[in-house]
């Protein structure tokens, strides 16, 4: 049985909101991972947990995002809580408009009725502005452009299940990197470990030149290419994310470059031994199916692990882990 | 802890259905009152409660109201029991058109599946058609301009739990007096208690001369002003409404009074010592936010209070108050 | 007490989807009746289950079905377990095309979150999809023109109460017998009793020749009328489906043939003694009200036997029939 974290450990987030991957700390991250392995191993052999008994999760969804928000709910229901949830309604997601009423009021009356608020909204801010408001602790679904913490902390934890640790690999990260939030959360939690990385993409959406520079001037080894086979041949992790038609500026120019940035069957061939395959899904067609018969590809893996992760947060932030 | 009810008292809602404030006996509004206060009592102390585990509520909101729903299935939680729910959708909401079901047999179904059904519809009517189709009971979450007698017991319990009596109060009342119908809900309740009342109202939306003559008729002591900050300076409630532009012949009417009734720093500056202020929420911009912090602005509080209320209905009308 | 089936009748069913009536067989058939007997006991007597305490079902309803939905949703808490819930999202319902995510890749993830999936969508063979992607059971709540098990489960479970008994009886199925796909399936069921049948049609709706010619094949005893009377007069059970406009080339035909299928008070009284009627609801106006009030109306109670059908299923195809 994976041993739960210390109380001292624990104190690190009880009280605390989830707001961004930039705010949590090492050791907070440590500590999710940790109580993530804990819930993970009580799923895995069945155990049924009581930690949340009686209390209440308010699962706002006020943008449509069926995974997160069952994969929220289905944790908070292994933990024994309960949980409310408005999902995909306009009303109440209008900021400071002079027709409805303020996202502030609207937390504040639900945070009466709830122990933890999880808050998906298309604006960014808005799950500050929702912490700001409630008393009880507050997790962000994703905002707008802004955050999605829970995804990058689920992305790290399968990293460290897939490989056994976290230091010392080489991640490859392939698509959108230039507007992609995951890889930039990613990014910054593997920071903390010293992995090299290899960022593949058209040159219309590499990584944000800010990004490679803080990397860098960190200690970190970052190549940049447009080449996925050359990149898989040495990555142990190839993180893959979508490249939308929207983000070039014509077609002809979208469908010059979309075929290289697939990985298919020729590109698994040439890939390291072992090497896994992430993507924060949906797919579309950015992984051809026959690729999810590749031992290495993680991704179904890795939304499963959505669930621990947010067992752990819902647990930690509310002093219910048991 | 606070005391539960006798058995003799809990008869009076056993069986019952909640469908409006007149409906309710003062009796029966007294039991409500003290059941919940002895469901926020356990909810104060984290008392893990069971009345209502192994039983099944119905969410039936065929029209939006996050705050009223969330806060019934909260309230059911809270009481140990499940929650089946259906959110704004249109279907099942008519009432006796030639393409769709009725309501009747709609509630009928749904009657067979749980213990007890919360239906909130845009039709006047609806909740008393809900009632006669089932055999559990039926609590009115709001009928269109019918009633909404959930909204009226959490106003009159905050009037209680803020100023620990509600006899000999005076509540000035704000706003949009014609056509809303909590005032004239709460007007009733407060009836039974003897309170003074001062109206206070542009003369379009004044309260209907049958309600302040039938006041009157039973004693009551009624003023009516348009003045806001005389009747401030002397009620111990001030329960504030919304008035709507649509409520005017011409946007120039509206813009001409509209600023006489919004409740700001200037008006709490000249309220009575201890001053109360309620509003059944959504705010838009009748209360100031700097009023928030004034420590006699209730309506959060009051919001809150909608779980220990329905708390107390779900659990009374099914005979599981443990 | 009603006995719980045996070890080795359970396993008839343990690990299986639910994916068409035609794929039970006769042995899963009456495993089915006997455990959903065994709940209902268990419901009519309130003994709180915990059969599938800790568990979680997806409820994941493409399209709208209120009924089956909440059905299906109490069925889960009726056995103590939780239920996450997808509701009329036209998001994942897109099977194969460019944009979106597959059924598959959806399924894939939620099976990940839970123990039992419930899917209903307007795709026909999209229960199957789900369940070549899901490792858990999948029980198929109706796709498109294709199959609805759990209705016709629920239906020759009413015969079966309502009657005491299947074998022997004689039933009259009313209405639009070519595209009804409730009374495809029931003929299916009722064939394995050697039930007589007797399909009362317009001509245009008439029961499609092959499964006639099947059933009589079989050595089933078949009558083909237009004449409602004649068959309720010596019929155990009336089986009334919706016969809709939009199944007749003009609303001439429709008009001319309509009123000879409606079944009221005129019908019931020369309705063989102790005959009972059943219908899937929604009930337009095929069926009068003033019907409601006869003894043998049944589709009412018949509704209500959804819970303990969709108990059995959810509990059979987990294995935790406890």
């Amino acid at each position: 049985m994976v041993k739960k974290p210390s109380e001292e450990e624990m104190a690190l987030l009880y009280g605390q909101d989830v707001l961004s991957a930039k705010t949590l700390t090492f050791d907070q991250l440590q500590l999710i991972l940790k109580t993530a392995a804990y819930y993970e191993d009580a799923l895995v052999n069945k155990r049924r947990l009581y930690d949340m008994d009686g209390k209440i999760m308010a699962s706002l969804f006020f943008e449509a995002s069926t995974r997160t928000r069952l994969s929220f709910e289905a944790a908070m229901h292994r933990l024994g809580g309960s949980v409310v949830t408005v999902s995909e309604t306009p009303q109440m997601q209008t900021s400071s408009t002079a027709k409805g009423e303020t996202l502030h009021d609207a937390i504040r009356v639900v945070d009466g009725y709830v122990d933890v608020i999880v808050v998906r909204s298309p604006m960014t801010g808005a799950a500050q502005e929702a912490a700001d408001a409630a008393d009880h602790p507050v997790i962000n679904a994703g905002d707008g452009t802004g955050q999605h913490p829970t995804q990058a902390l689920l992305d790290i934890y399968t990293v460290l299940k897939e490989h056994g640790r976290i230091e010392g690999l080489k991640v490859a990260m392939l698509g959108d990197l230039k507007y992609g939030r995951t890889v930039h959360s990613l990014v910054y939690f593997l920071k903390h470990y010293g992995c090299d990385m290899i960022f593949v993409s058209p040159p219309q959406l590499m990584m944000p030149p800010e990004i490679t520079a803080e990397l860098r001037g960190e200690g970190i080894k970052v190549e940049e290419t447009s080449d996925l086979k050359a990149a898989v041949a040495e990555a142990d992790i190839l993180y893959v994310t979508r490249i939308q038609r929207e983000r070039f500026p014509s077609k002809e120019e979208y469908e010059s470059v979309k075929d290289s940035y697939i990985v298919n069957d020729e590109v698994v061939a040439v890939a390291k031994e072992g090497m896994s395959i992430l993507h924060p899904l949906p797919r579309v067609n950015e992984i051809a199916v026959s690729v999810d018969s590749y031992p290495g590809a993680a991704y179904f893996r890795q939304a499963h692990n959505g669930v621990p992760i947010r067992m752990a947060l819902l647990a930690l932030t509310t002093g219910n882990v048991r």
